[in-house]
């Protein structure tokens, strides 16, 4: 997939200017920062890769087996916590920095295994949700868990 | 951590006005679009959510449990293929496809979970890349597989 | 790691033997088949693969690929879930089935792989019972949720 | 699923006295230890947890969670090495035997989560056995990388 500038009209409107009408988000406001974006974040990441001369060892399939580690290292950070609140009102700062790296650590690979790939992952996202929009019509799946499941982890053939 | 406006020297100069004299990229010049930002996907996705009344169902676990799947669909992707090359070269247009989606649904869920967390991604991945260039300074690493391995996966306490 | 009969005293008396003076199981006496054995297991495996002449597919990183798929197929049987209960009584017939298909296929790619790279996956899981017993003596750490988490989660360096 | 006692053609012959007209194992007779077994695993596993009351984090999503993070750190095993040999004859001992627990990890924890939802992973694992042989008939799919990968990855609609 070619890198190509996208036209979505979820895109046209920035969050700040969406009108006081509109249901407020469950995350009561949070938000990332606007910058760096992906794009700026994977030419980060290649540079780091080049100044060490490690572009040899990113092979895609190297690269997928890090980002697997790296999801295992988010798993051990909730693996004996029983379910946890959102915003993770119980954690220690200490646990919530460690957090923040591992999923940095996430998006780092899968960033740049999409790059190895050529994956222009950020186009891909947005064809994906719209998509998912067609696949699961709000209308018909509002609301309901029984539905949520059905649609969402359709059975699939084991292999 | 609270979204804050990121300063990185990297992020000043766009790559569109790199100069000329810089090494070119390995992946010659693939870039990803500029948008969707990393906060726009996680707006879109978190109105997604909104619409259906699926933000019950979006624990901080059951979003990791929903990424581990995701990032399950891609390994399959890979499983028999022996090491692959950059760009996919021998992969069909389909294969190709396929991978743009679930790489897009990792990063879905990826998103979705630190925004249940209250990560701030972008901030927090350019905290993390800034200690990675501490942590393996390019003089010392520079194109040493050996040290690469030493330095990218220290023995760690097997749990 | 060459293959070695085990010879630790907690095999020495088996299940059936245990007097009645013992602590019952929490699982309150459910027991696994006593066969097949995970030689069986494996050689079950490598027959099904020289059948079809699929040995030359079976590299250990496919084999570690498959498995990541088939651990990402155990997740999606519990994203949507939150917390489920000890012998799954709120879960389908239908489900449950999924899901010992899904357990047993990370059990077959996990023993393949350990076949695969020559290790002696009984004799070692002895081993790292054993290992575990030394690091967290039971007098030290019972029923602390606290010294579990500590113990069982040490800070590692992030990669 | 109940316990119960497997009862396959497969297993009546046990390995030794296989014939040598038996076509020999690719992986030139590596076999594992006869013991212990898969109940064993379990009893010992069961035991350990219950002498340190660790039984009351050991709740299937937990134990899943545990699990994920430990096949991380067999990815993180392999992760910068490219394609490796069967027996991994360019590993390090160091290298062996970390592997060697990593993969234990994975079998304890699969074990345990299997307990816990009171699936028998011995007879399951023998029933997917007998599944794949159906669903993959060796005369059609014959050394055949192609099928097998059509048949092994079927196209599964994304979620």
């Amino acid at each position: 997939m070619m890198a190509q500038q996208v036209n979505s009209p979820l895109l046209k409107r920035p969050r700040a200017d969406r009108g006081a009408e509109e249901e407020p988000d469950s995350s009561e406001g949070f938000t990332f920062s606007q910058e760096p974006t992906l794009d700026q974040i994977r030419a980060m990441q290649n540079q780091f890769a080049r100044e060490r001369d490690w572009d040899q060892f990113h092979s895609p399939r190297n690269l997928l087996l890090a980002m697997v580690g790296e999801v295992g290292e988010v798993a051990e950070l909730f693996q004996w916590r029983g379910e946890v609140k959102e915003g993770l009102p119980d954690w220690s700062e200490k646990d919530k920095k460690h957090l923040s790296q591992e999923l940095s650590d996430v998006l780092i690979y899968l960033v740049r295994l999409a790059e190895k790939c050529q994956v222009d992952l950020p186009a891909a996202t947005v064809e994906k949700i719209k998509l998912n929009k067609q696949k699961y019509p709000a209308h018909q799946v509002y609301g309901s868990s029984k539905k949520y499941t059905e649609y969402a982890t359709p059975e699939k053939n084991s292999s």
